[in-house]
């Protein structure tokens, strides 16, 4: 098949391996229950192989020389460089805590960048049956209804999403609550979901106004997110106001409105 | 009517009661993106006192001579004492700040207390289509599947919920914010969803393992979710091992297992 295909038959295609995927992690989602600790860990390990393979292969299949970026892989291979070349970048499986536990916040999330411009984004939650899309400059939709951020100006009517990360050392529970605490004087309430990359389709469809997050797992959290929130309408920056870089684990967003007078808080806690 | 049914038939009478608020509910949330601050503001008046007349004639056309306690209700009226006369406790929408933005956590909560004892309760979040009941000593159900609490013993691997409230001044928001410092060394991740009544059902379900909450509306928030915590082999209690009080504004639950560890820490943070 032929790797030049357009947006839209990319976007089917991812599409497709997003929903494939989807059916995998719902069966492991509702048999998490039954198995033990071990088990569990066995299950997200397995779950999030499969679905990898699964979406590589698939999208393999359509356009053989594109270059590929995934959680799994990299960790198996080390890092991947972002070059110019078509390149997806996939999530398999975030909000693995979320998984084991039940809490109905994971998904799938397929990115395409072209030429480091993110093109497609597709993020699907196979618990909810939520699947967010988006092509570059064609917006960004929720089961096929446009989406759009909220039109909200004042961070003190702003509902804020952020993650506690999963390191425990001192230094960093103390950074991430004192920032948290001064954030709570600004902001309307506090929303922990447990997936990076839902977070960014909260902002997108306008359920959430402000989100950030430092120390997640890589450019594969929020590759489809940034085009489905920049499609909506919305900006996705540094935190602290710097170049955004999506291979640094560090991301906030929001609707334009929102931006300066969130990033001026945040580097008020850097 | 009568006003002595059976529970079966109490349980009946709160899920039609639950499901026809849940239309309300569902109908204003995917309104609010449409209007204005103060229009939002109206919105969430509007639907909460739809919801409260709603459920309340529904209850009283086939209990007249039941007691009644509800959110609105108390707000317009002050405290209603909780007698040993069966007394319908009800949250008509909790979760109005989630309401207001679009994030799916909303419900109706109603519970019937009996001799001071709950009895029926009923959660239904309209959004998610999840309905979560309770009937004393007949077990919990979600959608008619029966539920129960996780089966974690270990703080270290367990998902904990909790929420910041509304209060915004520094005592209240420093106190917060240490209290979670202090959790984050001991548990494995925290969630935080914006409704009482359904991180209660979280509980029940196994979705997530701890959960406490300081300074929440009132008995309404808690009256139902206690009972199906109850019933999923849960239990809820004080979070600082005092006797549980359901006209204190804090509450704590979680499985059997964790109960004794859960409350030393949070002795820790009192």
């Amino acid at each position: 098949m032929a790797d030049n295909g357009s947006p839209e038959e990319f976007l089917a295609t991812a599409v497709d391996a997003a929903k494939k995927a989807g059916e995998i992690i719902r069966q492991g989602f509702y048999q998490t229950k039954n198995v033990e600790h071990k088990g569990q860990v066995d299950l997200v390990t397995e779950t999030d192989k499969a679905c990898e393979d699964l979406v590589f292969n698939h999208l393999k299949q359509h356009y053989p020389s594109h270059k590929f970026i995934g959680e799994e892989t990299t960790a198996a291979c080390g890092a991947s460089e972002l070059t110019d070349e078509p390149t997806w970048i996939v999530d398999p499986l975030d909000g693995t805590t979320n998984f084991v536990h039940g809490f109905p916040f994971v998904c799938v999330s397929i990115g395409l960048t072209i030429g480091k411009v993110p093109t497609i984004g597709v993020v699907y939650n196979p618990i909810m049956d939520e699947l967010f899309t988006a092509v570059l400059g064609k917006g960004a939709f929720l089961n096929g209804t446009p989406i759009r951020v909220s039109s909200q100006t004042e961070l003190v009517k702003s509902l804020l999403a952020t993650e506690v990360g999963t390191k425990r050392d001192k230094l960093t529970v103390d950074v991430t609550t004192n920032r948290i605490n001064r954030l709570l004087f600004k902001v309307r309430s506090l929303r922990m979901s447990g997936s990076c990359a839902l977070n960014l389709c909260g902002i997108a469809c306008g359920r959430l106004d402000l989100f950030y997050e430092l120390g997640y797992g890589g450019p594969w959290d929020v590759a489809a997110g940034v085009l489905i929130v920049n499609e909506a309408g919305g900006l996705v920056y540094d935190p602290f106001g710097k170049d955004f870089d999506i291979t640094a684990p560090k991301v906030a967003a929001s609707n334009p409105f929102l931006k300066d007078a969130f990033v001026e808080v945040l580097k008020q806690t850097e």
